[in-house]
């Protein structure tokens, strides 16, 4: 069984989605044939790569709130968050363009390292709040996951999986994902945000159930021989 | 799509059924994405190798009628066969066991000449009516259909492919198949006997349908990111 899910490494809802999908999986009878890929989409292809102010403050910019209250509004997510066992300050965390963080996370798939990769790039951004743009927090977030470092200079100085990023995002499109997290399980069922593990669980047994069916033998039966005769 | 079809070479329903599902496929829209893998079944694994009785001969005996009467029941036969296109003339062939011919399958589906061997081996058997339990007719039908020469001796005088042979009949049993010929599509749909190519066509329908599943988005959706704001 497959379960891709198209996500951003800095969307506050994807890593708590995981946590719960990670639930989900744990719960799940099947899960030893379950391989997860991590599909990539952009919240905003156009950020700048090196962004100076808090998401308080852009939040705070946005909507035309004081800094203050941006921050108590995203403290309802940092509950959120909390629940999950994540530790979020999202008022003092700063965004960023992903483009790059995506390309490694592609090259981290090519050597059977994208759940670490994604796994670590997540915890970077959101728990140690540092801006996953950068591309010396890449070169040290990729070096503890274990990419060879020359393949991710390599990545970094061109445009190595720059249309696998872009095949991914045009996917997405596709499926008719517009916001993430977005799980697609077997290419069968679709489950949009970051549902409870219950949600997931079910789907993952639908999808298995599916997977594994019971031989349906057409009505009727048509003439044929057996051991001893043939029908006439 | 893999459509599996398990048979004998001896068995006469067999050749009808192939006459009828090659109908189908030929109205079939997706017919070029189908795989057709003949699967070996022996209606009798205990079988003389050169019988020398005629089927009138043998049904007389085993029935307690007379060769005439035998002959008659097997003409009705040979009118179902003739409507398909088929020369049968029942009365006249003779049996015989179809292990080595099954074996020799085998090789010809390694050499992708399975369909082929299947094709060849029905026609010696019931149009030209000829022993295809005797070796020296084996060697001739392999050589007509492009099986090396080499290889197909190499059968005949060990026990090579018998395993595999064992092994599709335990899987038929396995799949409730009891009678032939027994078509398996997908490994979801079973299809008994020798139904009319209009039963066939639904089938490969049904499951060329549920191979290319339109994606099912689980109901209600969960809390998400998008391009400018993420759900609170």
């Amino acid at each position: 069984m497959q379960v891709e899910i198209w996500s951003d490494v800095v969307c506050p809802w994807c890593y708590i989605g995981k946590r719960r999908f990670e639930k989900a999986l744990a719960d799940f009878e099947h899960a030893d044939e379950v391989t997860v890929r991590w599909r990539s989409f952009e919240l905003d292809p156009n950020a700048a790569f090196l962004p100076g102010r808090s998401m308080a403050e852009q939040l705070a910019a946005k909507y035309g709130r004081t800094v203050e209250q941006a921050g108590e509004m995203l403290r309802s997510m940092d509950r959120m968050a909390a629940a999950e066992g994540l530790d979020y300050d999202l008022a003092s965390t700063t965004g960023g363009n992903t483009f790059d963080a995506h390309r490694l996370l592609h090259l981290a798939e090519d050597h059977g390292l994208g759940p670490d990769m994604k796994e670590a790039l997540l915890h970077t951004y959101f728990v140690e709040r540092v801006a996953v743009s950068d591309p010396d927090v890449l070169r040290r977030v990729a070096a503890k996951v274990g990419l060879p470092a020359a393949e991710v200079e390599e990545v970094l100085a061109g445009d190595r999986y720059a249309d696998a990023v872009r095949a991914d995002e045009r996917e997405a499109h596709e499926l008719g994902c517009t916001g993430v997290p977005f799980a697609v399980v077997d290419r069968k069922f679709a489950v949009p945000g970051a549902q409870e593990p219950d949600t997931f669980l079910a789907v993952l047994r639908r999808a298995w159930d599916q997977a594994h069916p019971v031989l349906e033998t057409v009505e009727g039966g048509g003439p044929s021989c057996d051991g001893d005769s043939c029908s006439i």
